[in-house]
């Protein structure tokens, strides 16, 4: 089992802003992907590339967000990506995992990376109001 | 067994640049932090708050560089780091692996996070001819 597993920590009063943008459509636009919907209780994230449809499986409100990949790439479907929150001083730790990855093939080092540079991105929208969502994404590498 | 694995593509026509950037004192000093010396066959990376002392155990030109760490943080004491490059098109690419880690705490995520950022650091300076090595690195948290 390997999973991808990162931490960022926003610069905000409270996880208010934090939880907002990963558990409402609008946030999520702001800094993941502009086309963003939720059809029938499903997340759908579009990118040039393809997308990923998820299926919300926790919403604790300020501390924890849960999702299940019900369709994308044949790597993601049935591994979750959570984000377990919590306040320290004036940051909103993130804990981010992507975990039931079931090899750790290139494609999973990419993605690595671009959940990083997307995490940066989720802080630079709660502490600026400006994200990097796709199309307008950080580029990591030629898969990109 | 957990392990931080990236993947960044940098833009170059061959792979001797980014081998350059990880294999010279002065290449590591453009992306990983300025304050790089070798000393007794060990490079000593130090950043604002510690550093590591590695051992070089693989350096295969425009292919291979591997480190193990001898002495750190001790969740760092013994693990290894290694980066894989190959040229495909326009891109070298290169594959990074932090293998070794005992458990999946807290400060391996934000290392791993902390790993992406420099690796785009280092894509940018063989890019561009300038990185964002420590002291003027980006800070992904509260840790930084």
């Amino acid at each position: 089992m390997v999973d991808i597993l990162h931490r960022v920590g926003v610069e905000t009063p409270a996880p208010d802003k934090v939880y907002e943008a990963l558990a409402t459509v609008d946030g999520l636009r702001g800094w993941w992907t502009g086309d963003t919907e939720e059809h029938d209780g499903k997340l759908q994230f579009r990118f040039p590339a393809g997308g990923f449809d998820m299926e919300v499986v926790e919403a604790r409100p300020h501390e924890r967000v849960a999702w299940r990949v019900v369709d994308g790439p044949e790597e993601w479907v049935g591994t979750t990506i959570s984000w377990d929150l919590r306040q320290e001083g004036g940051y909103t730790i993130v804990l981010f995992k992507h975990e039931g990855w079931r090899e750790p093939v290139e494609f999973m080092h990419h993605c690595s990376t671009k959940w990083a540079t997307y995490l940066m991105s989720l802080k630079s929208s709660v502490e600026t109001g400006k994200g990097a969502p796709a199309p307008n994404d950080v580029h990591v590498d030629d898969w990109d």
